[in-house]
């Protein structure tokens, strides 16, 4: 079974005959980008699931996880934006809690730090440095603090025992550092660029550390990546997500809300937005991409979504099978008015209530995608890692975009380095 | 001292002549509603901050948060939208860790509930569950999950000790339940809606047993009450934000974003989301509310917003005190590259990385507001709660929707019990 796309109910706001024009005018394109033998190199790495992760890599990584499972308590995740946000998405979503995972260098609040560092005392604490280029000011002076605290508390060589870096392996400072003091090093793929990272080391070592089923990832992604380079475009899940998105933006919608019911998701959402954000925000262009994980959203940001300013769609995602059943327990006298409810399931209660959801917002207006994905499992997640990727790619094609780039995130970055330097 | 609005980053992009005609515009609606005499009957009772909370409500407050505080290990706070934001963005912001506090009743998650659920063993626990009419699904069989879970473990009675029930005391179904069961009974004031009701015993009893002084958080609201009652029109900050964010919408901005550079603030920017959105989003009308933690979503907005469509306008809370200080080690040799931070703070580098993001979003085209905030303490927490309350309330005023009701928040209701009953 894959994850399947439904956009039914985009059908009252984009007609056949639209897509048809889109799915023409694009013909050669299309058919160039969705070539299973495409070019890939430059900033497609992230196309070539094998290369991407190897046997060899995994069986390292997987040994490294095992001992940090098994000797730590706590394991530190230093990194920013592509560098945390793929393996945090998958381990708040199906990680176990057998060890206690921490994400800093992901900003710069001393208030924050503070209260991590007050963690770690009495601990057995592992760390996992993650920078492509090691240039970013949160990653790089974070793991200062780290490292020094790891080498009073433990010594320098058993400090280095403890940490792991994952950098460029073409002499980046990282890997000089590393190698200086003796580290584990991991590589951060030279053609992939942080967004689409995730199913390298720089993803899989703190997922599988977490516990989840690193294989299974893998397989889903490698699964979903064969049907949609095997599907033509019109019956192709990516594409016509692809082709929609752009329809509605041209005609005027401004935002794009990945809407949930399993909180677990929340994480994976963020994931998504930095994914779409960094990838079309330029040259004036793209949805802004955002988040909601209802019901609880629906209490907050329902009012907006129902009857603000028509400017968004949503993409659902619609977990089929919840993985867990809690049943209401029965009132014998209807105490509280809600015997109604006597012995259902939160699962078939969170099941109308996105159904109804749905319902009502296509209703006041916003074209609703929905991914329909069978259970949460790792093998789905890798499908909708994939899926998402594979999908935002073809996208900021349609849109004229420059897919792997991100030239804006430098305009602070001038402007804070003239004051700190000058 | 109390916060101050700077505005000076949306002179580019509003003029004195466009706020000037917007004050004599709406002379009279200013008028009347910045009075302090004004009509604080049906919606408006959030406005009269010492009946909301009287001396006699304070003390029996701060009665049962010190027995909660000594007594139990987790406090579970059931509730959704008004019923919990307001209580969590002060906890999260401010809240100390003597007391674990989990929020329920806000999902329909199972999976959720079950992780919930087994992290109550062994520990003593007490629960809030908070609801003005206790017609709401989530809180409604939550509650009843978390009051059998602590009859069959504690016996009725003591059950019943454990238990504090917070809604209308107008003969609601939740008072006439608390009163048959022995709880103890919180008032959720009549005339206060539930997204403007955090200052009263709904969010101050979470609020006081996360060990957060309440008295402060009052002070605070009530000096800058104060401040916006005494000030005119055009020198008073919560008219000029009201004023100028409705002209941008105007000229064709979409999207508002609350911005902070301290991640304990994530649960604020929550609350006025849900202000913003659910005050304004109706009629086809309102900016869309959503927030940024930065530095981390830098690196995964950032990008949008410094160069994706020019449909934006930004309000950064700026901490203008951080509270800690964390020093960036020295390293002798430059063996990392970051040597030109030796011995920095982090809280200078925040600083830095604020003022740089401001200017390089203004120069990218996103006119920006700056709430300066001495520092992250309950007094100028109670002001920002009291300001972004009554600016809104003036915006939607001028917006010409009212600020009070949240109708689209039925249409998935309807849907969903037509599909449960029917």
């Amino acid at each position: 079974m894959t994850i399947k796309l439904d956009y039914v109910n985009t059908v009252p706001f984009v007609s056949d005959q639209e897509i048809n024009d889109v799915l023409i005018r694009h013909h050669e394109l299309l058919r160039t980008v969705l070539a299973p033998d495409h070019d890939n190199s430059n900033d497609l790495g992230w196309v070539d699931l094998t290369s991407l992760a190897n046997d060899r890599l995994l069986e390292s990584i997987e040994k490294k996880a095992r001992e940090i499972r098994e000797r730590g308590d706590i394991f530190v995740l230093i990194g920013v934006g592509g560098s945390n946000q793929g393996a945090r998405a998958v381990i708040k979503s199906l990680g176990d809690q057998q060890i206690e995972i921490l994400y800093v260098g992901n900003n710069l609040s001393p208030r924050y730090l503070q209260t991590i560092m007050a963690k770690l005392a009495g601990k057995s604490v592992y760390v996992n440095i993650i920078a492509k280029n090691f240039a970013t000011l949160e990653p790089g002076i974070t793991f200062r603090v780290l490292r020094q605290y790891l080498e009073e508390r433990y010594g320098r060589e058993e400090a280095a025992q403890r940490i792991i870096a994952t950098g460029s392996l073409n002499g980046s400072s990282l890997e000089e550092l590393g190698k200086k003091k003796g580290y584990t090093l991991m590589p951060f793929p030279l053609d992939v660029g942080g967004r689409y990272s995730v199913l390298s080391a720089v993803g899989l070592l703190p997922i599988a550390i977490a516990g989840v089923e690193i294989h299974e990832l893998l397989r889903g992604a490698k699964d979903i990546k064969q049907v949609i380079h095997s599907q033509s475009p019109e019956k192709n899940d990516a594409v016509i997500y692809a082709v929609i998105r752009n329809i509605l933006l041209a005609k005027g919608y401004r935002l794009e809300i990945l809407a949930h019911f399993e909180p677990a998701l929340a994480y994976f959402a963020k994931w998504w937005v930095q994914l779409f954000g960094e990838t079309e925000g330029k040259e004036g262009k793209g949805l802004y991409p955002t988040s909601c994980s209802f019901t609880e959203d629906l209490h907050s940001l329902g009012q907006y979504i129902q009857e603000g300013q028509r400017l968004l769609l949503e993409t659902f995602i619609n977990l089929e099978d919840q993985g867990e059943t809690f049943r209401i327990p029965v009132e014998d006298t209807d105490i509280d008015g809600f015997n109604y409810l006597n012995n259902l399931d939160f699962a078939y209660l969170n099941k109308n209530a996105y159904e109804a959801t749905v319902q009502a917002h296509v209703d006041g207006g916003v074209p609703c995608f929905i991914v329909n994905v069978p259970e949460l499992t790792p093998y789905y997640m890798g499908q909708l890692l994939y899926f998402f990727e594979y999908a935002c790619y073809l996208s900021a094609s349609l849109l004229g975009v420059n897919p792997f780039n991100q030239p804006g995130v430098e305009a602070y970055k001038e402007k804070m380095f003239a004051k700190l330097k000058g």
